[in-house]
């Protein structure tokens, strides 16, 4: 949980966040400074627990308080207090906000100025109507193509080329890093709880981190993480079309061919190949030197080394033998 | 048929239309104030029908006049003269071009003027370059990204977002809707009559109408309809990426993930939930609480309540169960 | 191989090539005009002759120099000398960039200006903030909207319609174009050499080109070629987020529907009708009047007339009665 960008409002007594929670019982006065994971939070902190899978995880955590459901509180350590709630991930979402209410939603940046204003008019080679936030740093050496907006919260690194018409926030960028025309990088992910009235959108804290010598192509979108981040690792490169959701971590030079989608949080490793308009769903894994065909649909992890192909994605050969 | 947004250049002679068609005959003197579908026209208006599913619309139809084909014409009341001519929809779209001149291309907006020159200055919220075109109107706290262009026939309700880099004509947008970077909503849909020297496009006179509490991912299209309208329900959120064809209609609390496609003049029910990369033929009906599972393709009607996948799409199970 | 845009650095002494791709031997002095194919060469050019499948255009070659290996060297004329290497394209990328390094990157174009301080304030109509580049030149009656920028190397004909926030360099576009709003015309394609460290781009000095009556819809991307060039026949029309990758070949009276993506170097003949989300495959020829029915992948040749569907692509009755 990485969250240099967002402004933290804590610490927040913890009588209030029984409050909002409509926790009933005695608890007692302590200022909490931030919400973490199980595994990060220390004792000032406050936690979340809502899936078995995590139990070890929980039986260690050095948090003070944990927001979690009556299935599960037994597992927490003395030391941790449940908060008991219906719905661990909404009451999450709440606190999240509490501490995090500039992570909810993300209207335009309105702090930014046309880079002629600004200290990076005489660092940075940049085209027309270029737009530069608050809280924005550059290496030596970097391009930024018209009409480019470098919303708040961005890091670039040296020699980078930014294109025309793209949007970027929330962001770290290495170096020899190329984003193309038109995309949209650092909004938040398409992540919000359905309710028949009205959906209501949980916080994105997380943030992108595209490592050194990476491209993106045009027309990408890339949302950043909601309580991790997005990731796409050294020496990759996408091609045109390509959305990326929100938590997804990509690994190194890996090559991902034009109108991909990867689904929120799936965990790609290193040296990938995936062919044009392939479909991965969320919540994956897929292993090292793995090659998918264009037009695969993956609905399942993927092991190293394998080569897969068809909708449900399977072995290439058994596909083609199937598919003659 | 709803045309708010474009002018009717009628009233117009029915001897100037039954030149344009060609047709031979003895006929009256009249002016027709309008084109319309069998249904809404007046004894002022021209009609058209050009498929015997329509035939009871037809038997009753109020207008006094109708394009139609040699095979249907005996379906029509003794009030209603029938123009008899060989393909009824290019015909049709003929004579609303000529009520309808400005519904067939969508050139730039040049009425588009800076916002800071417009009486929005102190009424919204905006980035920088905006541009507004005539006949706009906002309600209260609204915001508008960078760059984005609202062009000409648009209005906005109470508390919307818009994102920075979009275009949006044609198109009534409800209250506390979000539409985020890089969309263009309200242009014309791809429709047009082949040729083999030079396709012919036709008249798109609906709209686009986004109902309230709606989020609009990065990159979408949303088409205006032609003869009808492109509607989206209330407190449906897509994804981005998505493209949405002209006169399709999507119903409320629906869930629409990334790179979705939905071709012409389908339309869906109510709290239905679309994996991503899921593509939707054209003129299909897909009930309320379907389940449409990421990558499939669905190229018949769904009932409701069903859950499918594949391509073609089927129930869920089978496909599970045939494709493992 | 038509580079009417790509400045050529040319001539270049053989020893400096020699040095280059760290070839031993003795080589005499000679200057060499640019690099070329097989067919198109001078005796004051340099070749390369990388497949078997062309050794009768290498039979035949007028270059008197050709990038090789071992295994094909001794299919070249005795005019011609080879220049054995490990790997052809790779060294053949190495030399076409000393002749063309502007093909390269593609970084945003910093000599364009404001249309109003151009010689086009009076030829165009044209929306706010336009940018034009060096060797641009229009016909009569072009509209050009907001945003849009029209980058160096290109050529509109009369009567072209261009979109807002559109961005369009190193293309050629006939009569009557409309290119609608989003779109990213003449960006190199994805075309590089794979490394584990950092991969290596290769040049893209072939155009775009766009013939009399086309429509390119909102949010596409057409990249350029690389050897050769990416074209559109007159009068085809593609709809919304369309993806044409470097190289592609399309012929006339195409209809293309939304969300299509054609890998590099596929050659399409003309009067074919592609459905939705289709994907095809690069290095593929499909033949005249063929039918893919939308959301196919089409991954091996189609012959001329066939209507196709499915993943894989195949005739689309046996593909309807194996998927009731």
């Amino acid at each position: 949980m990485s969250n240099p960008f967002f402004k933290n409002y804590g610490p927040i007594n913890i009588l209030k966040i029984i409050d909002l929670l409509n926790i009933n019982g005695n608890f007692q006065k302590k200022n909490i400074n931030d919400i973490k994971d199980l595994s990060s939070s220390t004792e000032n902190d406050l936690t979340f627990f809502h899936s078995g899978k995590y139990k070890k995880l929980a039986n260690n955590t050095k948090a003070s308080f944990c927001i979690t459901s009556n299935n599960l509180k037994n597992e927490l350590p003395d030391s941790c207090i449940p908060l008991v709630v219906d719905n661990v991930l909404i009451s999450t979402a709440l606190v999240t906000k509490k501490f995090y209410p500039d992570a909810v939603h993300d209207q335009f940046d309105n702090t930014v100025e046309d880079i002629v204003r600004t200290k990076f008019e005489n660092k940075v080679i940049f085209g027309k109507n270029v737009l530069i936030g608050t809280n924005v740093s550059f290496g030596s050496d970097c391009y930024i193509g018209h009409n480019t907006i470098i919303e708040k919260n961005v890091s670039i690194g040296n020699g980078c080329f930014i294109g025309s018409n793209s949007i970027i926030r929330n962001t770290l960028i290495g170096n020899k890093v190329k984003i193309l025309d038109n995309c949209v990088i650092g909004k938040h992910g398409f992540g919000f709880f359905p309710d028949s009235k009205m959906n209501t959108r949980y916080p994105h804290i997380g943030i992108v981190q595209i490592h050194d010598n990476c491209e993106i192509g045009c027309g990408a979108t890339i949302d950043r993480g909601s309580m991790s981040n997005t990731v796409i690792g050294k020496n990759t490169y996408l091609d045109n079309q390509i959305h990326i959701a929100h938590n997804v971590k990509i690994g190194e030079n890996t090559i991902i061919a034009g109108q991909v989608g990867i689904a929120g949080s799936t965990i790609l490793g290193n040296n990938i190949k995936i062919g044009g308009q392939v479909g991965i769903s969320g919540h994956l894994k897929i292993g090292d030197n793995v090659e998918i065909a264009g037009g695969s649909g993956v609905i399942k992890d993927i092991p190293a080394n394998s080569k897969v192909m068809g909708y449900p994605a399977k072995n290439i050969r058994q596909f083609l033998k199937e598919n003659k």
